[in-house]
């Protein structure tokens, strides 16, 4: 068999899931480096996965022959990762968000294609069995056609510096909300035309970040080229747990995904107190399934130099919405989609 | 509108709770007085109702017209206030268990006959829209043919003394799986023939109970005339809520009554608690609407003289399981129905 | 016992509603007559309920001795029979939407307060079990501080024409939200300042309604006074239920309030349908405790002269919020709701 | 690293799942070959697989260098294939039930501890997190002291005639129910002493299945040495889904393990059908988790060749339970089970 031969950009906590995953459940993938500014980190992973550490995506390209990189740094480092990778022939699978600017994502997508290599964008939600279970029902017109959809990220854990910051992040909508902006255009089948965006900061607040434009919550309404409406909502820090579901309504029916409850637990030890179900606690745990499923197919399309499932332009319509929703908080009005946004 | 004036036996939780129903959302009945020998709560329930009370059902019958009587005392006392009560023409509800023998049973079937007056047995379970909703569905075939069922009732609060003791009651399976011996004969259209249980005192032995034969859990096998077999499980007491379930397994699917889950309330907190939702607390809330119908039911039976919706049969059929099961774990062997037992 | 007679102004689906819970449920309530312009559907009701019925809220007055009057006919006629019934003396329950105008709204309010009689506002919700459950858990503090709202209503049922044209109602905000608009204020212990909304009209254009402003799908995203924020979103008809939840995250907790399942009941016939249960599937049904309650809350205040527990102001409230709401998707840009409305 | 080289035993059903999580989710070991006497299906999923086939273990032995067997064919054909690998040195994972009499299961034990070699038994719950989680809360006393506990497992699919004959199986008890007979000690920390069985052939004899002693439901009664009492029950076929679940009533508590409804989806189409969510539809979906890290847990103590955590004493009490349960019904009494049953 012939295995892909990974090098991981990125030794935090979405690094760590992404090479546990390929380390444990891709026989088809194996992990050649590990890459990390903060060596310590790096040199950390890479004892744990058996392979080289490296300081610099540069360093590795030089001295260890690999296939991909798989790129789970701060936003604001993926343009420059992506575009030296597929400018050294590597495939690319990079995590969400895709970018700080639609111009960002942009160079990467053609980086990628002039270098004939696979730009794969982090939407593991799309392979995470429910919601693909949800997308082929709608898709057989089992809730006729869609009216409204209702998308919602909640998370524990004060997010890190750099994602409070505009500028290096595009905040909270982009850190956390992203995969439900992706999730309601695959889910709808088709763009959205309109956002408009309240945000709050509340905890953030409580807890003393000071900073310009932090919001920890945000409330959005979408319309889509169908006509349809929607929601996202976002809230982080959610401490209660790790929270993901969308719903949606069409002329035919209601369709939910995902609940509150996670292991198939309940607990009564008094009347006063009722009955306890554990929730989901984390991101790696929750969307476990997902996560796995889309490092396989990152591997199966890189390997066969097929089309990836999840492509820049998907990665590139989050950033536009997610910006999109920033101005209009930020202007007080309803943006339009097609207006560029510099 | 012609109003049943109804006499009320037993000035406890259970009279209470008849006492609320038939007051506040009965229009078609009365409550003409109430009869306890502890007059202390005769008095004080009469006076929040606005009635009389008597220290006798004798003294009620001679002093207070009246229609009908709902007998809600212990259970050894049932034969001769129904007896009494059928003898001076007056219609009789009955809580459950009907008596404490298949002969005292026979006794007030006998005397309801002969005077030509209604005797309905306080299986309120029969009027739990759950539950009806559930039975219409057995009946119409949508689960096939029953082939097993499951009916558990756990309940918290300790129970009287005198329902400890076999010869003034039958015990737990009598006082609180009464029901579930009835809701499984009522369910699956057909008798109960053979008998196994197995009983445990644990919680009482914990709390010093110590009264030859008390048990407070229990497990009981059964036989259907149909060819099923079933189970039904006591606790008692469950301070972890009130819990009455059911589920049926048919040649063509499956049936579950109730949840643990009460109110449509869920609240999270914290990760590590996980999701808390509330329980049924008490059978006067799990079971408020099955015991408002159901003495809307009697005062309808009652003022037409029809047939009662539960009859004596069936309070007689259940009282005749219970005590098979009892025998069955004190001999240590399955029993099989129709044999007598003295 | 004192009783209050009341005359039904409405013999449609939702005074039949109120007569019902009045006529059965409460004691100190007593049905005097029924109001309709339709004469049928007035003589009707009232020879259900053996009353009298009139062509008229004049007539009522002249005619029968009573004491309040339950309005439950179409929006634009609120006004003008409140401030009739109240320059009569009797008092008034009013169902929602409390008006077509704020200026209506307090109209009403100086007619009941100069007639020195009661006016309540028919948002029952307040008095449903699981939502008084969550307000009071909400004010203990169980969840902290309220960050985000989300409440939702979706019905069966195409509404009536006038309830189509924003000139006789406020459309679907107005007839189907109105409960929402008012849940959040009361949930949230603060008033709402903005709104913004975006309307569809989807499986009404598919029926051929084709009048203008007629929308049959919303999305609403709030901001709170505390700097909270959230959503309303409404579907009418959504075939598949009647469908009323609220999700509230705060600083320290999430609380759902609701679930799409109705009766604890579950079935399987086969694997490939998987396992249902019976939903909410009426208005009446799905908050039948809550008009129950409600009904009993508007005989005590009525009989005692007190305050009501939802007043005019609450009414006044939500008009002026739908309002807001609906300015701002005919408009195309967020409301703040200290602005005149005219 | 050191693989463990495993021959396949059994390319059925089970087989194949086995071997599914083998290749592609246990790193640590590696399929070396598969044996079925049916030597299609062995080729089949050999060739699958990319490895040799066998016509019989001792062919396997004889040809292929290998550490361990995985043996997953029909009951009556353990003993012999497990005494046979030990006797080469192999180690020994073995499906449920281990055998047909605890004879069998005590020369397969002393096969192996006469070799050195590990042997493990399949009981995979004990790998399902949610039993692993229900376990550690027992253990950390949060439902105090266990007092009942029930236990079903109903299946889909009619059972391969072997599995029909008490004399190559001991029947649905032994096939379907050996999970619930070792979870139940496993879960309570304590021995059955005493079982009552009532068994039924009701869809088997619709569908003209006419074996001696077969039967399609069963429902047991349990008492343990703590004092506790419960009940297993079993139907198969059940065609309405796989399900398997278990509660236990403890002196603080209440504990459910397990839930008809599967993945977190829910869509309701019109309210006469009501809200459907999918149900588990099959045993190695189901219990997936568990399969995967029981194989895991396999290869790690094999490879060290540590203490297997399921013990051929656990598969022995097993056999021996079922045993007494179904002398329970043949012979119409409880069996207490320290009885030598020959």
């Amino acid at each position: 068999m012939t295995v892909l031969q990974v090098v991981l950009a990125g030794a935090g906590r979405a690094g760590a899931n992404h090479a546990l995953h390929l380390a444990e459940h891709v026989p088809a993938a194996s992990i050649a480096g590990v890459v990390d500014s903060d060596s310590d980190s790096a040199r950390a992973l890479a004892e744990q996965l058996g392979c080289a550490a490296h300081g610099s995506l540069e360093e590795a390209i030089e001295r260890t022959p690999f296939d991909a990189v798989v790129i789970a740094t701060p936003t604001f480092t993926h343009r420059d990762l992506a575009v030296t990778a597929a400018a050294a022939g590597k495939h690319v699978f990079c995590e969400k968000p895709m970018a700080i600017t639609e111009r960002e994502c942009d160079e990467m997508a053609e980086a990628a294609e002039r270098a004939g290599v696979v730009l794969q964008v982090g939407f593991m939600r799309r392979f995470q069995p429910e919601f693909v279970a949800a997308r082929r029902r709608i898709e057989a017109g089992e809730i006729g056609d869609p009216m409204v959809i209702k998308s919602l990220t909640r998370g524990p854990g004060l997010p890190p510096p750099w994602a409070w910051d505009l500028k290096t992040s595009n905040g909270m909508l982009a850190e956390v909300n992203s995969h439900d902006f992706d999730c309601v255009r695959w889910l709808m089948g088709c763009e959205i035309t309109r956002v408009y965006a309240e945000t709050a900061n509340l905890k953030g607040a409580q807890r003393g970040v000071d900073v310009a434009d932090f919001y920890d919550n945000a409330v959005v309404t979408l319309r889509f080229a169908s006509g349809a409406v929607g929601t996202i909502d976002g809230t982080c820090p959610a401490d209660y747990g790790y929270d993901a579901r969308v719903e949606i309504v069409g002329t035919a029916g209601l369709l939910q995904i995902g609940e509150v409850r996670g292991e198939a637990l309940l607990m009564v030890q008094d009347r006063e107190t009722g009955a306890v179900s554990p929730v989901h606690r984390t991101w790696p745990e929750r969307f476990e399934a997902g996560y796995r499923a889309q490092m396989r197919a990152f591997a199966a399309a890189a390997l066969s130099g097929g089309a990836p499932p999840v492509t820049a332009a998907d990665g590139r319509a989050a950033v536009h919405a997610v910006r999109a929703a920033n101005r209009s908080w930020q202007e007080g009005r309803p943006i339009t989609l097609d207006q560029v946004l510099v």
